[in-house]
């Protein structure tokens, strides 16, 4: 009996440690060549896949340029954002399982988000239905931690790192003047605070900067924010203020959406600013202070140097134990991380699997007990639930040009 | 004869290594303890040191702790933007000359761009006339490399290599759905391009993006850059653009205020958004395509992760120099690079002494010759001229929390 040939896809937005996840699938499908053949990936997702766009491993990264994949953001396979249709009985179904006949695969991965879940779960389902052998495996990736049934998610980690380091950085640089000053800092994780709670962790001390954390989960009050503002005053001249991309009142209107609705561009269009500048402009406003907003952007999801070990390591990790799940006979799973403690106390982590139907289409919030009473910060649980997450640094390897050397499709 | 004290102060704002020029002068300082006595800082500048706000460094930084200050960003003693009147007939000298006596300082360093040089011209200049025996140097950082009468400033390095490799990693970033969009990267450097030009350096290869690079030293016109735009679309789906926040057309105007005109807050404030909003809106609208803008903010000039080794060096060098040529006698300098050739072709620093008067209120523009034909790319000189002050990468020592570890005052 011919061998059959592995396939792996990447989708939604990138994490830093994406490729981490696609080396561990890709390091442990070329590890068992006594059980599998040829080891593709898709390129463009699923999407890519249906226009035939496909490469091998062996011969795209030889050598030690797989473990490059380690450091490199962005996702190296590129990626889609394509649902397939609800209907199992859309001719699109049997035209992919026709694809994975002709490439002889038998192991097909994902690595993503709810959505890319959603494909996992309709591609097991659509195989268990026919009869077909394929073995359907989910990887999580996302960085804003809003996946269920999974301690954490791959990505987080490095962008809780990134957040956490860069919130200490920018707090360095907002003090150095002898002036009242409020520097508001936007960061993603769409509905869910996990990221921005994570800001927490940039204190240097009890009581430093960052004074305030909102995070999405609790409702948004203007007037209480400028109050919070105006009594940190008290202690510090130099206040810094952390807010989810995601705030909003009680009604449920964002905040970013009070500036839209006011400001044009030139061309009469709606000016989407973020809910950082809508703020910075209030406190100027309200509080006549010097103010400034950042938005810390898509650095919180591509940033090499600032990985962290133990993300990156887990992301492996996930990845790995997914082909090994394969092997072993699973589909329709998620690989998931499960908490455990060492005898000596510390952090351990364990991968386990989940049924992909259960967690599709949900999201995590951050728990309303892990944020403070005033809704304006978080609680010792969380800081004890994320720190093992951001440990270690990566060593990325520079080039001639003093660059890290990163790995791309030609 | 009682031995004279030290002083140093840090004025205007901050750099990624200008706590590693202070720790050059204090670390030197301290090393000529035969004829130097205490080594003092100012803190919030001359501004505080009018306060009496000074601090000792066998104190408050003791044992391996000063060797944190060459990784911490921020000013380390605090910042000012205070100009001293033009008038030597102010009281505003005496006054200063009379706590430098009561401190029996014989040594003033002062680590700044333009306008702290100006404060160091004054004092010296003051010096003279009085007869005071006070030796007054000047320290320059600026991560806009706009100092003249040296071939590069220290702080430029460290921002450049975070340009370059944040930008390199933006790229990947966006460059992983097979869909026409364009990223404006918004790049800080006020009047002078040197730092936007360095995201040249992004390119893993000969046509990579950054497709454009626009730099304040040339006009820019809305017009051209949508047909540049268009014309990339050729060669790639994702197109990045790199701009510098001082940009301006033909006629003076700076393209962010075009925006500002019309776009106003809920309290009918003018809203001032970046150019790299303003570009985002304007392809958003003309071109119909994806867009999105990424304002590069604080982090470039307070990365810790992101430090060149390089330019690390040289701002200790420099500190060590001053002090050094303060002790030969010298007063009314600022601390120059020369750029010298080894034998063996490598580039090679060494630094000098520049009349502080021919450096303040003076700008250094990025040559006419480096920027290409049509305004939207830098020559091979200039990368010639960046390559070696990105060089090497610092290893930032992490705490428990798995941050890096700052020094900062209690």
């Amino acid at each position: 009996m011919t061998k059959k040939n592995l396939i792996v896809g990447q989708s939604g937005g990138p994490t830093a440690v994406i490729n981490s996840s696609l080396y561990g699938v890709v390091s442990e499908g070329i590890a068992h060549s006594d059980e599998i053949g040829e080891v593709y990936g898709m390129v463009n997702g699923i999407e890519g896949f249906l226009e035939d766009r496909i490469l091998n491993f062996r011969e795209a990264l030889p050598g030690e340029q797989l473990d490059y994949l380690k450091h490199t953001p962005g996702a190296y396979l590129g990626s889609c954002r394509y649902k397939l249709p609800e209907s199992l009985e859309d001719p699109v179904y049997p035209l992919l399982f026709e694809k994975f006949e002709e490439m002889n695969i038998g192991w097909f991965f994902y690595i993503g988000g709810n959505d890319s879940m959603d494909t996992v779960s309709k591609l097991s389902r659509y195989a268990a239905q026919t009869g077909s052998s394929i073995r359907v495996i989910g990887e999580p990736k996302t960085i804003d931690n809003d996946l269920v049934h999974t301690d954490h998610t791959p990505g987080y980690g490095s962008a809780a790192k990134y957040v956490a380091s860069t919130v200490r950085e920018i707090t360095l640089d907002a003090s150095v003047y002898e002036k009242k000053s409020v520097t508001i800092i936007e960061i993603m994780g769409r509905h869910a605070g996990w990221l921005t709670a994570a800001s927490a962790l940039a204190r240097k001390y009890k009581g430093d900067n960052p004074f305030f954390i909102y995070l999405p989960e609790s409702a948004f009050d203007t007037e209480k924010f400028l109050k919070d503002v105006e009594s940190a005053f008290e202690k510090n001249c130099n206040v810094v203020v952390c807010v989810s991309e995601g705030i909003h009142d009680a009604d449920g209107t964002f905040i970013c959406e009070y500036d839209s609705s006011v400001g044009t561009d030139t061309f009469g269009h709606k000016m989407l600013a973020g809910c950082g500048k809508y703020l910075e402009n209030l406190v100027r406003d309200r509080l006549g202070v010097k103010a400034r907003s950042v938005e810390l952007n898509v650095s919180q999801r591509c940033s090499a140097s600032l990985i962290s070990a133990a993300d990156q390591k887990e992301a492996v990790s996930a990845g790995r134990f997914g082909v090994q799940a394969a092997l072993n006979g699973e589909t329709g799973k998620m690989v998931s991380f499960v908490r455990r403690q060492a005898e000596d106390g510390s952090y351990q982590m364990e991968c386990g699997l989940e049924d992909v139907n259960l967690i599709c289409n949900e999201e995590k919030e951050v728990p309303a007990e892990w944020i403070t009473e005033n809704g304006s910060d978080v609680s010792d649980e969380f800081i004890k639930y994320v720190t093992p997450l951001v440990q270690g640094s990566v060593n990325v390897p520079l080039g001639e040009d003093g660059l890290p050397v990163f790995v791309y499709r030609k």
